[in-house]
């Protein structure tokens, strides 16, 4: 059984009459409650040819490498959004550059957005939701303790990409995207 | 007053032990109610030489003109949103391009995403949300009746962008993107 939250009164699930999917709708003053997909928005921090991973402190995937993210949260834009869970979860101030990877997680009703970012200098440290931070070169990536499809798809693109001079000076590239299946492990 | 929708009890907003910003949580059951941006999903349906726009029959802005999108739902992703609202809105079945625009509406709450789209024939119909919806050339595009500032500025980059070549075969580009400012008016 769900509330309203204006009302506190029992939601029914119904097809609102000028709508065409089931909303969870007050039966006692006709609020209807819309659920959407979540935004998580990070970046790919890089520093010379090195980019900037976290080990996570929390569930889900704790002790696993991630690039930073998180939930982008009222107020904020996307890349603001990623710009502080940078800071975060990183420590790191980063210059946030294009929109670099979309990807559709439906199963878990979540976007992943993530963004190509520049660090000014090597300066870093774990914040609250962090086990540790480090720079990686290419070969050094623990690709078999990398916690979400999203991060590993990004993270191969981008070095694909790096080494096919995707991000020379003066190119443009068109965002990568794909939808994660929900039968998609690590 | 809000409250719980899983146990109906009063909402208070407080900052949650392990969290940094004001969040609802219930007095009752302690359950925190995240409140995130919403995606605002559409397309830019071209044929020929010409793009679809939809006459707005629902408020806000009744009677303007708006390249047809909606709110991302549950369970599907910002391209089958997107390819989805343009069938809902504009009766017109698009093939779904590569994602063009991402502008941030903070102050809204919203993130709105438009694909460029292709229609393989010039079929479409006012859906229940359209009074009308017409294919228009670009010196025919009513700028002065346009509903939103998202969907004028995807606009404005298009044309611009279409008469420079970016969309000749084999290019690549980056997301236009922006942020909307609370003051900004059509």
């Amino acid at each position: 059984m769900k509330f309203c939250s204006h009302c506190a009164a029992p939601i029914s699930i119904k097809i609102p009459a000028d709508d065409s999917r089931e909303r969870h709708v007050c039966d006692s003053c006709g609020s209807i409650h819309y659920f959407n997909p979540r935004n998580v928005v990070g970046s790919i921090p890089v520093f010379g040819n090195q980019v900037l991973l976290c080990r996570r402190a929390i569930e889900p995937r704790h002790g696993y490498w991630t690039l930073p993210a998180g939930f982008m949260e009222l107020g904020e834009s996307t890349s603001t959004g990623a710009a502080r869970e940078t800071h975060e979860e990183a420590g790191a101030v980063v210059q946030i550059g294009p929109l670099y990877s979309l990807l559709n997680v439906p199963h878990a009703e979540q976007v992943h957005l993530f963004y190509l970012a520049s660090m000014n200098s090597p300066n870093f440290q774990a914040g609250e939701e962090s086990l540790e931070v480090a720079l990686f070169d290419e070969r050094d990536i623990p690709w078999d303790e990398i916690a979400f499809p999203t991060v590993k798809q990004t993270l191969e693109w981008f070095f694909a990409d790096r080494a096919a001079g995707v991000f020379d000076a003066g190119n443009e590239f068109s965002v990568r995207s794909r939808d994660i299946l929900p039968t998609e492990k690590i």
